[in-house]
């Protein structure tokens, strides 16, 4: 196979093909350039030394001295679209890949120096599909971590009592934002940053993105989603739980049930060559048992309207998409399946693992039991 | 002013623009479009009710509806390039601004299917230099709960001892990781989420950007920078203190005192009108009044290598830069005034405070004391 040449500008904290790539972490872009498997970093003096100690790039070529190559000694810094050209003629490249989001005026002004710039589509790199055993390892830990902050948040509910209907805990009244904080603190004990955690029950978690807010409520389903970011790995763990304090109604037992049975049904099937719009149709047909329907309600979607699951990794949501869409299960991917049913009124319940595809089947990443009791 | 037309294509947990103007926080990429000062999104099922809940936009547009109309009922969903073309006629626009990081991808098919796409280079939203009082507060929020994270640490410092040259507390040694996971810990209690954070020791500390590992030793600086994200507001916190336990050395003494004084002469001088040279130029004025020099040597690089600032707010580094680059400081720009020294064998100083420009000088956002003593 030929050796591609590609050239990547971003910032790795928050673009990951190019922390793959480099294995460098930094908050602001950087130019990385691999000419046909070779690795090479053009870094400002401040990144410098960090990029040859930390990185994988057998090359790192320094800005500023790039810089003053092209305009004399003394002057200021280029432009990066110009450091950039400046360092693909040093090293005699004029056609490279870029990735799908590469940033628009920096390849107009490449392409008017001459360069010839190709957009590839996600995934940039098909590898990230396919997780190494290292790679699941990592997937595996951080998933540990979030079960271990799931604990601690099952905890606060179990030791909850139900005073007016609300949840109440150490003498005051539990609300979203504490558990949220439970669960955040329980995370940074190991090095791994909550953001966005999701503590949400009765009609706010019926839009399964609502972070949720206020006192918590009895009888009623509490979707929790927790979806952190290792900062040992920078790999992302997910998983949601769905838990009831007090008595819940037949209607939320049933809903409860319906899910569970859905995500076992999915859960059941896949394995490497399985479609993905098998694995989603396999929740739907459980639900259309049930009797469920999806559509827009008094002005609100209801039923089940996201997808069954997504690939996690060094992205909390990347390729592929375990959905009604094009493709089927491959070895190496993981991919979270997280079936759900939301209707006002009643709430939401959503039920969440992450799998590794294997030959016959999955290896599922979670332990933690899946009931409503916490 | 014509008001501007334009278009957005991104995720504003990691884009700070669209955050900027859409309010609305999410973690997949979505579609944003402000038409003659009417704000429109163009949001998938799942996110449509969130969006019209939570976000600016006065329109939101849904996605499988576009598509469908586009393609006829039943059809799987155009892909986001298609889908924004579909936008973008329906709404009877033909040419359109994006930000200097709009995707290529996206944009060369945009081009393709006859639409002009002119990239703005940053800041895209100029009006994000200038801090409005509501920022200024959020900001200050931020750093307040910063310092908060610093006492946290200092106090670890302080209540430590030392056995064998190492810092030792609570019967074990004292680590960079042991005082950043207290940092950290303290930050999210306040819902404040802190990211590689540094606290570096020594030659570490040489290189401004490593976070630093392994035991803290007596009688050298260790830098603590603390650059949180508070998720309340989404805006960042940014402050750095050096600290020494034990007897600094003259050396160590000396470098406190030379960095100490620079941050001072540049808060002086500081004010709207200034220009970010002379800021910059005031602080290595000080450092060659001390005889220190910078540049590379034994292969690393030494003195004074970075900025003295830049700017903060939604994104930890936006404009401006407070360095040798053109242009002034500005009513309402919130910038970092953190001048630093670092020799190997000596170690690191970085004494870093955030402050908002006034008509007549600065607001200094920070009250933690400036001494080597924790």
């Amino acid at each position: 196979m030929k050796k591609r040449t590609y050239l990547m500008y971003a910032a790795s904290e928050s673009d990951s093909n190019i922390l793959y790539a480099s294995g460098f972490l930094a908050p602001d872009p950087y130019i990385f350039i691999e000419r046909a498997g070779e690795k090479i970093m053009v870094m400002s003096d401040l990144e410098m030394d960090r990029a040859k100690a930390q990185s994988k790039a057998k090359k790192v070529l320094s800005l500023s001295k790039l810089s003053e190559k092209a305009t004399g000694p003394g002057k200021p810094l280029l432009p990066v679209e110009k450091l950039i050209g400046a360092a693909l003629r040093e090293l005699a490249i004029k056609a490279v890949e870029v990735p799908a989001n590469f940033p628009l005026s920096v390849a107009d002004s490449l392409r008017k120096q001459g360069f010839r710039l190709t957009p590839v589509e996600d995934p940039f790199f098909p590898g990230r599909l396919y997780k190494t055993p290292a790679e699941v390892a990592l997937v595996a830990e951080a998933q540990k971590k979030t079960e271990h902050s799931m604990k601690a948040a099952a905890l606060a509910l179990r030791n909850s009592t139900v005073k007016g209907g609300h949840l109440w805990l150490d003498g005051k009244v539990l609300t979203s934002e504490r558990v949220k904080k439970i669960i955040n603190l329980a995370l940074m004990q190991n090095n791994v940053v909550g953001a966005h955690t999701i503590v949400a029950c009765c009609d706010d978690a019926v839009d399964p993105h609502n972070e949720g807010s206020g006192p918590l409520c009895a009888g009623h389903p509490i979707i929790i989603d927790i979806f952190p970011r290792d900062m040992d790995s920078m790999y992302f763990g997910d998983m949601t739980r769905t838990f009831v304090i007090g008595e819940p109604s037949a209607a939320v037992r049933r809903l409860y049930k319906a899910v569970l049975e859905s995500q076992r049904a999915a859960l059941r099937v896949m394995k490497a060559g399985v479609t993905f719009l098998k694995v989603h149709e396999t929740v739907k047909a459980v639900f259309a048992k049930y009797g469920y329907t999806t559509g827009l309600k008094d002005g609100r979607m209801q039923g089940f309207f996201h997808s069954t699951g997504h690939g996690i990794g060094l992205d909390i949501h990347e390729p592929p998409r375990v959905a009604s869409v094009p493709g089927k299960l491959e070895e190496g991917m993981v991919v979270s399946v997280e079936p759900g049913l939301y209707y006002l009124g009643v709430g939401g319940v959503r039920i969440e693992d992450l799998v590794v595809i294997r030959k016959n089947g999955i290896t599922n990443l979670n332990r933690y039991p899946k009931t409503w009791k916490p």
